[in-house]
């Protein structure tokens, strides 16, 4: 049996994936890409992965991508605890959080992570090159957004709603948990696991005071970061320039996003 | 056994579920939303769906939402034949398609739309009740796109990226069909049920010249339209009017759509 990995240290899906591969106890190969070298760029890489993202699994030469597809395919094939809740209602419930991992709080975590820390690096080029990095971007919606995130920073309109999703996450996270051990149950699922790296993110940011008044989520990460799956998977391929960087500018960040979400 | 759908004629995601349970042959009753008079918006409804859209099931008091999670629970709990692939990779790729309808699809389906047909609606009004049109989108990001399709038109920039999109998507179709009798195989799965609507709606709005040389496409949606259970979930509950305003719309909209497919 052969299982590839191709991911990196900073991606929180490539995270989301090791620590499913790392519960359900797998062995598996890494195959790590050097994004600031381009390497998801290569011819290569693009024929596993069109869109030129981490992480893609290899199972016996064949190709699975993104990963909340990756993780349920792992889970269906691989032996180990069951992360999939054998109650269908049960289920369709693990898939919406899922879902909203992947359609709201993934995109979410970009304009959040892009004006707390990114967005200093950017700026300590000239104004020529911060126009050349904003025109490098090749999705005119996503580059007008970055803009934003740059010349506007906390003020840019779409940097306030995300931070405000966060909010309304963890208070939909805080409901959830009312009287339950994980979100949907007793039993720890693939929900869990996606929601790790995110709660993870926002707490490298230093924005673990939007937990600090919701004793259930931080009931919550504390079991999370107690499975022998937390540190190995969240931590064993993140660069410690950039943790600092995240920790550091995150501090700065956070009197502004609070000052947002006090707005309400 | 008791399961109720809340939907309405012209959502997408609604006709999606209507599909499944025609593929399935399950009984099922209809809780019909006038979306006109605002029926999604009411405190009941809200309660069962707080996003405020259309379909939401509820299957002996239990609320399913996210008409991809349902067709997976329908499937999932009811007799009939499985409308999911068993081999583990095969189903994996089944969900890469359902993830893009949700992910891309969806949204691209939006501009398109719009600028095709009801901005035309819109724009019988006043300039004073087309900005109070626009101001009423409670999100800043679509609120501003939403001002784009209006005022601009086909020269949006996120239209453009649009009709591009489809025109990439029967592309990978294509090549998905290429000696292949549905979307992931010999059977017919989610992945194909979840694409109809779209492939529907692209062609009520006269858009498809877009698979006149694409003869796997062709071929495949005959064979989905040849099914039982196309004609009463497409067309069972959509308004005439709506229809034939797509229509004649849709046939002023194509030139200009061709014209950006051809600028590539």
């Amino acid at each position: 049996m052969a299982l590839e990995l191709y991911h990196h240290g900073s991606s929180v899906c490539a995270a989301k994936v090791r620590l499913v591969l790392a519960e359900k106890d797998v062995p598996w190969q890494g195959r790590y890409l050097d994004i600031l070298a381009g390497e998801h760029h290569t011819p290569e890489y693009l024929k596993l992965n069109p869109k030129a993202v981490v992480p893609t699994l290899v199972h016996d030469g064949r190709v699975i991508r993104e990963s909340s597809v990756i993780s349920e395919y792992i889970d269906d094939v691989f032996p180990g605890p069951d992360l999939k809740p054998r109650d269908p209602f049960v289920l369709a419930n693990m898939r919406l959080w899922t879902k909203l991992v992947d359609e709201e709080v993934h995109p979410s975590t970009r304009p959040v992570t892009y004006v707390a820390t990114h967005r200093h690096t950017i700026m300590k080029g000239s104004p020529e090159e911060v126009e050349k990095h904003i025109a490098g971007d090749p999705d005119p919606v996503w580059r007008e957004r970055k803009r934003g995130w740059i010349y506007q920073g906390f003020d840019a309109p779409d940097v306030r709603i995300a931070i405000r999703f966060f909010d309304k996450l963890l208070g939909d996270m805080e409901a959830a948990l009312d009287g339950s051990v994980w979100l949907t149950g007793d039993e720890y699922t693939l929900a869990d696991g996606a929601l790790t790296p995110y709660l993870n993110r926002l707490e490298m940011l230093s924005l673990s005071p939007m937990w600090s008044n919701r004793p259930n989520v931080a009931r919550w990460f504390d079991q999370v970061k107690a499975r022998a799956s937390f540190e190995p998977a969240l931590f064993g391929c993140l660069p410690d320039d950039l943790k600092s960087a995240m920790i550091e500018n995150g501090l700065k960040a956070w009197p502004e996003y609070k000052k947002i979400l006090e707005e309400n």
